[in-house]
């Protein structure tokens, strides 16, 4: 556990998950269970929000990883958002040693497993918030496969929503994967939130004829 | 054109291609064009390296965008990499409005279009690295299609890459999108890239026989 954080997790309504999962792309523990329910646990850089409703998740994988081979076993997996905090992040390298199939690596980096709501494969303890995963397609191309979820539950450290929905940023913390060629090195995606402001001279008949464009933008705030 | 800015873009040799797409996915402009070699740009927040070596770029579309459409005809998109600026933010966002297909949105939201190296759609000269991408494979689900491409050439602004094909994190500015329910807001994510540590007592017969987990992470730097 991380040093005295002692949060309640809470249920996500249905209509706040998509707000949920933001940044849109951001570093994450994927844990998943062969047909023995042994437990995997690996970080990935390439986990992204791909549909908002339905919200679907994918990530992109080596195909011989036991990753991929319990999803395309199992069809379930569970996305965690890792916080930009030095003790997760130091646990979550352990996670990816090569370890052999069957090694649970929560055990060894000291992270704790939480019964999910829906599907086996457990949520872990110390990340912010969960997305509990049913594969909707897998596309194998390469070494590689890339594999979508339709999102099934999710649930939060009831610090990390507000009263709304949204992410309080600077408590959920997320973090991004720098990239392979720089070593074990993440930065913080939760920084100064920041709007962008548009102002456009447009006339109605250059925008498609059911699009609100003057209101492209609008929050649900 | 930004402020003042005049950098040269240099053509980036392809063992430096997977540096320069970092973090490992970011906010980005995908350029195309449809059979007439008219321009579209739009900006995508699920865009993703996907794929070390050879590098591919993976992004999520509503099928019946303009980009979509381009992409599944003519095979090809160029992904250029937005900085963290304010006045490129905003410009971004124009191109999002949801104009007729065939408008340039360019031209729209005032931007610059430089000639790719091996593809029709243009880079955007105020974008700071630029991918260029042929489908290697899409996948449509729902009202959704997944695009991946693999990577044909890359190029960057001059101050944004080191001498050694790294990344200069605050000449190159990446952001992320928060996501479509906070409007248009955006977050930086090239602050205080931090490294991890682990530690770990292992015994090698936990490992995989032809990894090297003392050296998992290893930078190539």
């Amino acid at each position: 556990m991380t040093s005295g954080r002692q949060v309640t997790k809470i249920d996500v309504r249905p209509e706040w998950w998509d707000n949920i999962f933001a940044p849109s792309s951001c570093l994450v523990i994927i844990t998943t269970v062969d047909h023995e329910s042994r437990v995997n646990a690996a970080a990935f850089g390439t986990c992204t929000r791909v549909c908002h409703d339905p919200v679907h998740i994918s990530f992109a994988c080596g195909a011989v990883k036991d990753t991929a081979r319990n999803v395309l076993a199992t069809k379930e997996f569970v996305v965690n958002i890792v916080p930009f905090e030095q003790e997760i992040l130091d646990r979550m390298l352990v996670c990816g040693l090569p370890f052999k199939a069957g090694i649970n690596e929560l055990e060894k980096a000291g992270l704790t497993p939480l019964a999910s709501k829906t599907v086996k494969p457990p949520r872990i303890q110390e990340c912010r918030s969960h997305f509990e995963c049913r594969v909707a397609w897998t596309q194998p191309w390469l070494h590689r496969v890339m594999i979508c979820g339709k999102v099934e539950a999710v649930s939060v450290d009831a610090d990390c929503m507000d009263e709304k929905g949204y992410l309080v940023w600077e408590k959920a913390k997320p973090a991004h994967y720098c990239g392979h060629r720089y070593g074990g090195m993440f930065v913080p995606v939760y920084n100064a939130p920041t709007a962008a402001h548009w102002h456009y001279d447009g006339k109605d008949e250059e925008f498609r004829d059911d699009e609100d464009w003057r209101h492209a933008y609008s929050s649900t705030r």
